[in-house]
């Protein structure tokens, strides 16, 4: 994941989130899991700051979306409570690893601000605009 | 949030409290989400005066009543687990956010210490003392 | 430590700082070193916050004025980096306990926004104002 | 600090990294010191976008450069192992407050990853750009 990526996956975040009247705060952290880039834009909760870094960082820790770990994170599930691991999980939707286009998982993008139906999709398209 | 605002109100959480002869912990942050004014009164929990800065915290991050928060927040629900992002949040209620005459959110407040239904209605109480 | 002689003292660290124009945050423990009062002057440090509680805490967790635990915190001396215990101590000065009128220590202030020395003056004549 | 200025704050900073070949942690915290913005260019130090953050932090809980705010923090100086509040601080240069057309500090930038004189100017330089 490239300075240059990130940058492109953020305007194509924030460009979707505008278009939509939106307001979220985005996240991309590199294959390594380390945050890469971050953007909240104006008048966004404060809350979602941490929550999109840590739907990136979920997103890349188990290489899937965060909805889908947090399908198998509910009580009595698989793995149930894995969000006290790690100084903290998000497990709801908003967290997309990134591929490049090999394939070939090279980051994830995280967002918070909208509901998890919006978040994902705005991620999810967000992750394609490197491709 | 001024400290004349943030005294003002903690003054009218306070009363409604004795009146009803409730002991509670008083929490107000301002718009950046950052502790303005705390008073914990005689007798009350200690365990309440970080649960009332939370729910200050998260009433603020979120500009909803934590109440509101905790109903997504459930198994199952929207946002799931999402207690573990920013440090800790509460998501049951007694938080409130506190606006202005113009309708401006300016901050928060957390109340502690009651139940549910008493923290809540002073925090509501409270936050409109300067209206 | 009672609410009242907590609110008695932060409006006597507010109204002498306030005449000597300087900007604080004033925290105020119990016996049991848990927060007891709180109030941020407008304009003054965000980083105070935390300071300012942790004037208090230092304070009373070891009865002493914090610039008295500074001076022997420095390096080589008895109790160097004891600010790595108790969640972080702050062993400048602007921290004092408080003692009640048969001299028994019944919590602490911590000030922080002006020089150690103002923040000192402050603290110890606050703590003074219930006497 | 709007989106929109901390765009141009971290493209200013990017810039001049490049110009003088030091890959640097760029990030960008808003009045309430929050984080608003962040990129690490490629290469650069991981260690440095905790650095580069607590940089832009601790400029602004204090509204000063972090240098000198590091001045006063040695052993035997005033506010010795300030370091310990508020989650951590950096008090080297890096960190800038950044202020609007009117002098008023509108939030705060943290540079990490060159020398602390190569991060004070890129830090400095940047938070001019929006004037």
């Amino acid at each position: 994941m490239t300075a240059e990526q990130a940058s492109i996956i953020i305007k194509a975040a924030q460009k979707r989130a505008k278009a939509e009247n939106i307001l979220v705060n985005i996240a991309i952290v590199d294959a390594g899991a380390n945050l890469k880039a971050f953007l909240r834009m104006d008048g966004s909760y404060l809350g979602s700051i941490d929550v999109a870094i840590k739907k990136a960082k979920t997103a890349r820790y188990f290489n899937a979306p965060t909805g889908e770990i947090g399908k198998i994170a509910q009580p009595g599930e698989a793995i149930y409570n894995i969000e006290h691991s790690n100084d903290g999980l998000i497990t709801f939707p908003g967290g997309m690893p990134i591929k490049d286009k090999k394939g070939i998982i090279i980051g994830a993008i995280g967002i918070s601000g909208g509901t998890i139906e919006q978040d994902h999709d705005i991620a999810t398209g967000a992750a394609e605009s490197i491709l």
